[in-house]
């Protein structure tokens, strides 16, 4: 937003309290951009005579409250909320910054409206919570919901993450997606599919190593689960998750009991050996001996930010295919090609949640827009390839359907 | 928001719960006018290219988050928060709809939020909540009050209205102001002033008459006695309030001990007898016999919707001024006139909180507008005088430096 007569973003220093206004670095590009926010509210109807506001408003509008106070599902299609979806955190674990509070939250929240609607056309509005009880914030999202089309939880950490998500969804009949989690699970495995597809394997041949035990790495495992890969690892800061370790959360036991067929126990490195793929979704490391150690051929996705787990110029010294969660590297594993497109698609149909069948499906969709192109620096579309969302959400939609989610 | 290829608005029949979609009258404009929704949200950064993303969202956002993390007051200047308002309700008290619930009155919400910015250039957010006691409102506003500059409460039923602004006030440092209390306030005064001047009298010298003390009833009140209004006689559905009346509410207990100093009983219309104003903010009727009791040029302002209590043309056998809430009647009592340009004048200084000087400030101001054009017919400026959020904003921005509520 631009300052204008009637928006002034000049600060004029006018009470005691600016005396304590802090310093910021005004020649940086970034606190440039971000001055006055990066989104803001637009007016679809018009508001020029006095009958505009007679349809737009009083007396006009109490017709449309009539209506859907008969049939609230009306709300979807008579006011913004069928294409409407809340950005939600408690901005305990935002970026790789961690517990920062909901304030420090809203700039990666407004980005993130913002992407929804550069890439999907979805209208999206930032709530950060100040608050972090499980039950806190399922109560507060669930009160606001008559307003939503969808909830987007973020960066929200685990393992309450899971809890909130889950009772959300029994409780509403609007999809509620935490990205960290499924954003990220979707693309990776399209990701993954075709670095199979290009290196002649089937997802069902595949031995995968999965660093990281938090949201995303909890995610990536149960979509590789449902996608049928052959056998997961899965570490997190004490080693292999196995059945035999001590004081395992309900999530890891959970994990524990559907990965890990060889009984692994020890380090990532031991698991390494052999393995077929790695996914990094820690902010670890992983040694180059390690990698060393992997099968031919192998695939690594190393997708810690900034800091991958291992540099791609070393990673590709073994594997085959090296993708990161960086733009500066080839094949960015970016949760901008799924979420916007996943709710477009659920929100298109008006769909009640999103199934596992659904993410599957955009997974699909999102690898199948590069098919005919695939090279080891290309399994995974751009972020600015136009043909992304439209493909993402018709696989959504159609999935929505036959999942019997769909409300139209 | 017309519809898009990839935004559908198009019913597609697909599950069993489309046969019980219920029909609306798809030749009412009404209803195509809101066909999806009367606002959208909108990108205000270049998000066209890898660096612009970087930028805006990660890694470059990061910085923004961290400075944010350590000096809170940046969230105004560095997101979209330092103009954004959240119009709130429990969808109790819908125009003269009542207690329709909050999907119903969603319409309304974002009728209004349209208007903040088409009025002022003000971002909005309509937030209906699903949950209606007074603890539980205060509380999830409160957590969401992270996200927002300003907090206006709308369409919540008396008397809850009064306990849950004063005690949101208390707990946030942004404004909270419930519109149909101050923004009727606000714009009654104003009319009441030009009123005045136009029948050559002072605000001191009239004695009013209030029907209704509900939020805009008793908001009326207080704002004519914080301008110097003479006496006023506020009367309820039981009659006028008095001090000797048994089971006051608070609200209506501390009016009584500041009205009424004739000690008047019974009925609106003894209070009518001699009196130089009627306001009317009730859902009934005042008789003829009694207006005609009225002293030599009153001033009748009907304002109850869509019927005022007195109908303008018999009003007019009577009264010297008379005023409604209808826009097809001259002078009419609009709250669009306050609401938009007072938070424009309260965020453009950062005021933590809408003082009564400010409310006394904005009614001057939007009087004055028109200061020079007075007739019995032109009392108050019509909602698209452009002068009006400009003077107002100023006004308002000006009282919360005087009344040290300004962080710049």
């Amino acid at each position: 937003m631009t300052a204008t007569a009637d928006h002034p973003t000049t600060v004029q220093p006018a009470s005691p309290a600016l005396a304590f206004a802090p310093r910021v670095p005004e020649d940086d590009p970034v606190f440039a951009l971000h001055r006055g926010g990066k989104i803001a509210t637009a007016v679809t109807s018009p508001l020029e005579t006095r009958d505009d506001l007679s349809l737009a408003y009083t007396p006009g509008v109490a017709r449309v409250c009539t209506a859907i106070a008969e049939a609230p599902v009306l709300a979807e299609d008579y006011t913004w909320r069928g294409n409407l979806v809340a950005v939600v955190t408690d901005g305990t674990a935002v970026l790789g910054l961690g517990d920062i509070g909901p304030a420090a939250a809203l700039p990666v929240m407004e980005g993130k409206a913002a992407l929804f609607k550069r890439f999907a056309g979805v209208d999206a509005v930032p709530i950060c919570l100040d608050c972090t009880g499980v039950d806190e914030i399922v109560e507060t999202v669930a009160r606001l919901a008559p307003s939503f089309g969808g909830i987007n939880l973020e960066d929200i950490s685990a393992p309450r993450c899971f809890e909130i998500e889950t009772r959300l969804q029994e409780l509403l009949d609007i999809p509620v997606f935490h990205d960290d989690q499924h954003g990220t699970a979707i693309v990776a495995l399209a990701a993954l599919e075709n670095a199979a597809r290009l290196t002649g394997r089937q997802l069902g041949d595949l031995r995968a190593v999965v660093s990281g035990a938090g949201a995303s790495g909890i995610a990536v495992t149960r979509i590789l689960l449902s996608a049928g890969i052959g056998d997961i690892a899965v570490g997190d800061t004490k080693g292999i998750i196995h059945a035999g370790r001590d004081n395992l959360t309900p999530v890891k036991a959970a994990i524990a009991a559907e990965t890990n067929r060889a009984g692994l126990t020890g380090s990532i490195t031991e698991a390494l050996a052999g393995a077929d793929v790695f996914i990094g979704l820690s902010s670890g490391s992983v040694p180059e001996e390690a990698v060393a150690t992997m099968a031919p051929d192998s695939i690594i996705f190393a997708m810690a930010n900034p800091d991958p787990e291992i540099h791609p110029d070393v990673a590709h010294k073994y594997a085959k295919i090296v993708a990161t969660g960086r733009s500066d590297f080839p094949n960015q594993i970016n949760n901008v090609l799924a979420f916007p497109a996943v709710f477009r698609g659920a929100l298109d149909v008006r769909a009640t949640r999103v199934t596992p069948g659904m993410k599957l499906a955009a997974a699909r969709a999102l690898a199948d827009v590069i098919a005919d192109e695939l090279a080891p620096d290309h399994i995974i579309p751009s972020p600015f390839d136009p043909r992304v969302a439209p493909a993402v959400a018709a696989a959504v939609a159609a999935a929505a359907r036959a999942d019997g989610v769909a409300r139209r």
